[in-house]
């Protein structure tokens, strides 16, 4: 079987590092980042140009992400099974709880967000589609962190980051909680990655039994908690929402 | 001057073939429709599953895009300066109108849409961030096309569809309209798209005058016109926000 393709490999490590920090990069920083020839990488981003996966800004010349990625990523989410399946329910569970909620699956190292229900009052609020979420700081990931064994060992080699000083950096800790997570089926987080901000989530299954995604609801502190832990009846409905899109999406109901 | 990477030319070919029609495609399907050796294609989607930009099923074997291309969609929103500066003007258009708004750019042979403000209302609505819309048949259309030669002349090759009875094909038609567009410095599609859907769009300059993106308000032709065509107050509001953005991209104020 022959090895991947370096070209690619290489496209895809410029794009990104244009998706991440400085964001727009000349020739010069996006070849010495990378440790290539400038002639190599010129080749890669004319041609990555010529797609539409990169813009050129006419006056500085530096390079930034191109629009195809956007519309590419419009595809990936409509092709998206899980997310399909689970709108509907995300509706309902924001109107129940009157909260925000998110759904996630892993990827990379961290939770991708695929569907985002706004909270259902009049304020401005920023779409989250598309964002990453930590592993070890926040519902969603604490939800899938505890149910895949990959993404835990990658945590070993990563730094965990202290958002506040709620978080839980220290690995013997993060296993503690993932034993809890697996065991009662739901995890919470609270001020853990965001000030003020606490969240639960439940995992959502396939009809094979394979973890898939999670979804959670997001808010204040004050409207989510009470005496410093997560209010039952929000887990409840997580949990039920998380059952309902699994059962959707042919997991067996016991 | 090197020419483009074969290998990068065609792997942007494959997530395109997967972004449009049947979306989940086995490595023969992909290996036929562009003309690709099995062992080759086969290559370009290990090393794209590799690096997130495509995903195979367990079950069916068959390939789909990747949750890497929605996270470097979003982070091309994130670094999107005209979005960025639309965000406000956009949002007072929507409560202004009571309609839904559209941030359109121009992108291969259509309009994407890089922002839309949700019609101030209850309804549940559709986001429809990164999809495309035609460039002859919509109000963002119209204005992006009356401005760009380019575009003008790529129309020449390709199927005008005809969406309605009211859509505009000839080529003779659509001149004259982008004419009258260039004059007026706005254009409307009353049901030339989508029956009983009206939009008006105005265009969007950057600091040189140049042509970036243009602006729309979209809605139930009940609701935006009167006696056949949209109602002046909207043309009015709609230039406005485009003029806003515009001044807050630095254009000239003549």
């Amino acid at each position: 079987m022959p090895g991947p393709i370096q070209s690619l490999e290489r496209a895809a490590a410029i794009l990104r590092l244009l998706a991440g920090g400085e964001r727009r990069l000349g020739l010069s920083d996006v070849a010495a980042a990378l440790g290539l020839a400038k002639g190599t990488a010129h080749g890669i981003l004319r041609t990555l140009q010529q797609e539409g996966f990169v813009e050129q800004d006419p006056d500085s010349g530096k390079y930034q992400l191109g629009a195809e990625l956007l519309r590419l990523g419009q595809s990936y989410l409509d092709v998206h099974e899980l997310r399909a399946r689970a709108l509907v329910w995300a509706d309902d569970l924001a109107r129940a709880s009157n909260e925000t909620v998110y759904l996630g699956v892993l990827h990379q190292h961290g939770v991708l967000i695929v569907h985002h229900v706004f909270r259902p009052d009049d304020t401005r609020q920023v779409l989250e589609v598309g964002s990453m979420q930590p592993l070890h700081s926040t519902a969603l990931g604490k939800v899938l962190l505890a149910h895949d064994p990959v993404a835990r060992a990658e945590l070993d080699e990563q730094e965990r980051e202290a958002f506040t000083s709620r978080t839980l950096t220290d690995l013997l800790d993060i296993d503690e909680e993932a034993a809890l997570t697996r065991e009662r089926g739901w995890a919470a987080s609270v001020e853990e990655t965001w000030p003020g901000v606490a969240s639960v989530a439940a995992l959502i299954k396939d009809r094979r039994r394979n973890p898939v995604g999670a979804v959670a609801v997001n808010g204040p502190v004050e409207r989510l908690c009470e005496a410093g832990t997560v209010r039952p009846e929000l887990v409840v409905q997580v949990r039920e929402a998380a059952r309902s899109i699994s059962r959707d999406l042919g997991a067996p109901r016991f």
